[in-house]
């Protein structure tokens, strides 16, 4: 392997220290060589703390000048709440910065022009696939202006999310259930039906994630529990539903629900009482609009949603193509009648079905553990 | 590669060439082998021709004293429409048998031992399960006494076998329609329920087939269009259905009515008249027992049946454990309602599913490529 392909994946591998914390901002990481020595690693850990190439100068001390840095995105070219980092690493006298991803927001971009207009020597563009996947929901979001959605669903062959009763437990290996609460640690928060907190009243937690969804990390990062998010027209959640119990690591539960205008004032309060953040939205067909809903979830500064069910939720979002990713786990069981996956969405051909194209297919437990985009 | 296993492999290479035209007998092989040189090869082509030891025994000639013969399933022992071939292997003088599978044919078994007792050197053992695997169905009714049932079902991602009006074509794509063809001219009989013939009037023929089913096959079979079998309890298939017409080698069709008990006459003489063989067969709870129709294709020779669907038939074969393998072709498509694929299976709990064990994953022409087998 080229000696800047090495680097510039040890700077991935650094970004992943991240994940799950840095929302808004992506996961970047970098690496100052000096003399074909590493001097310098750094990783973006959360919003608000230093950048990545920030921390990894700071490493590299006075080694820094002349040095190459690797960076996994675009070094930030405006003041936010750190300084730019063009301008460190012109301070810095590094020599030569190599770039995995153009960044693509119009207000940080602009670090490469900066720096090559200094004298340095600007690359980009090696790895940049695996760094844009790295950050796919940093850059789902600058393209559609609203979140990342990934829908979770766990189906057997003949794609039934649960007997006909509505028993689900389980569907899916315990090997698929812990990669699962990987998606549920990566994204900032998850998303559920209230039907599933009156079927099933899950904890919505992340417990004992394996974290196979991304290959560049090393070690786990830090683990938390993600907004719990409840759309819940009528205000329906028990203010005594598990998930408004403290989490796995004692942290105080995050929920979050979104009930309609005009839900009963009585339930609001009470869920309000038992800790929740409560949003009166707006109504499309009797029931919350799922667009207002994600656009309130994006004001909010979450911007990733790990949808995890009901069949009528995740058929209303596939429905109006808001879903940007899909982590099915199909278990090898026969279920025959039960409830559909995907409820309420109707296709009159096959020809007009929602067509996915599929990006991984691998064996996990004795499931079958896919992840798909939407075609066009 | 050890040498008995090479020779073992080119054995099973040639036992395909009979895929699709044995039964009720098993595919077999054999290459006689002196002074490490191949001097015979041969197969078994067809039931009433040849066993495949007399036809490498014939190539071989004199040189066949003195050699070793690898054969994929144990000679033969008994006089059926040809001489027992370990006979025939003690009157060619050959030293030592090399054979993969024993014989589960208490009728057909003891070759070993009678060459054995001979003073061949025999062996057994080597390859077997691969030798088993090509032979799934006859080993398969060996053990069961009723036909090898596979199950093909092409399903989107969400389990849908058609969209909610019926419309299926297509749900999977051209490459794994090519690999189904590849199922229908392996077995001896294709099975659909009248509604599927009502709805889709199809020609149930072989077409291009893939046979990548088949790891050993190196040069496809001649082609044959099964028998195809219509599950009709009231004998509404129209005796204008495409199944009626000549296949695409010209070949006259080869069509079966299974008809209930007490089906209107007149239809049955029009589908009779028509071109089809009609056999009326006791009902249960209505309809044409299935077991009873599947004991009839055993008796009728037709030892291996591919079902093809609808969704009714399909979850009545799962609901009473019929099914003996399953290929699923699935489509990278979600169509949400729609029809699903094993109607009137109903289970209670999730823990009551039927398990499956999956025996092959793979990509095809973008679809997911399924096999197995129920589990226990």
């Amino acid at each position: 392997m080229d000696l800047d392909e090495r680097f510039l994946r040890r700077a991935l591998q650094l970004a992943e220290r991240g994940r799950g914390h840095t929302h808004p901002n992506p996961l970047v990481g970098a690496v100052v060589v000096k003399g074909g020595r590493v001097v310098g690693e750094g990783f973006h850990p959360r919003a608000g703390l230093p950048h990545a190439e920030v921390c990894a100068l700071e490493e590299a001390g006075p080694e820094a000048r002349g040095a190459t840095v690797y960076v996994t995105l675009e070094p930030c070219n405006h003041l936010g709440r750190t300084p730019p980092c063009s301008l460190a690493l012109l301070q810095a006298g590094v020599a030569r910065v190599v770039v995995a991803a153009r960044d693509p927001n119009p207000v940080a971009a602009g670090g490469l022009e900066r720096l090559k207009g200094a004298g340095v020597q600007v690359e980009a563009g090696l790895l940049e696939e695996e760094a844009r996947l790295q950050n796919e929901v940093f850059f789902t979001v600058q393209r559609k202006g609203s979140p990342f959605v990934l829908l979770k669903m766990a189906l057997t062959l003949d794609g039934r999310a649960a007997a006909p009763g509505g028993d689900a437990r389980w569907i899916s290996s315990p090997e698929s259930r812990r990669v699962a609460h990987a998606y549920r640690q990566w994204l900032p928060a998850l998303l559920v039906g209230v039907g599933t907190v009156l079927q099933d009243d899950p904890h919505l937690t992340v417990r004992d994630p394996d974290f196979r969804p991304f290959p560049h990390m090393l070690e786990p990062p830090p683990l938390r529990d993600p907004w719990k998010v409840v759309l819940d027209t009528e205000a329906r959640t028990p203010p005594t539903a598990r998930l408004f119990r403290p989490g796995p690591r004692g942290e105080a539960p995050k929920v979050l629900i979104l009930a309609g205008a005009g839900a009963p004032k009585d339930r609001l309060k009470a869920l309000e009482a038992a800790g929740a953040e409560v949003a009166e939205l707006p109504r499309e067909g009797g029931r919350v609009s799922l667009e207002r809903a994600l656009a309130f979830l994006l004001e909010r500064g979450l911007d990733g949603v790990l949808v995890e069910g009901g069949p009528k939720v995740a058929g209303a979002l596939v429905e109006r193509g808001l879903v940007d990713k899909y982590a099915l786990f199909l278990a090898p069981k026969l279920l025959g009648e039960g409830r559909g996956a995907l409820e309420g969405l109707a296709v009159e051909k096959v020809a007009e079905a929602k067509g996915l194209r599929l990006a991984r297919v691998e064996r996990l437990g004795g499931d079958l553990w896919l992840e798909a985009y939407p075609e066009g």
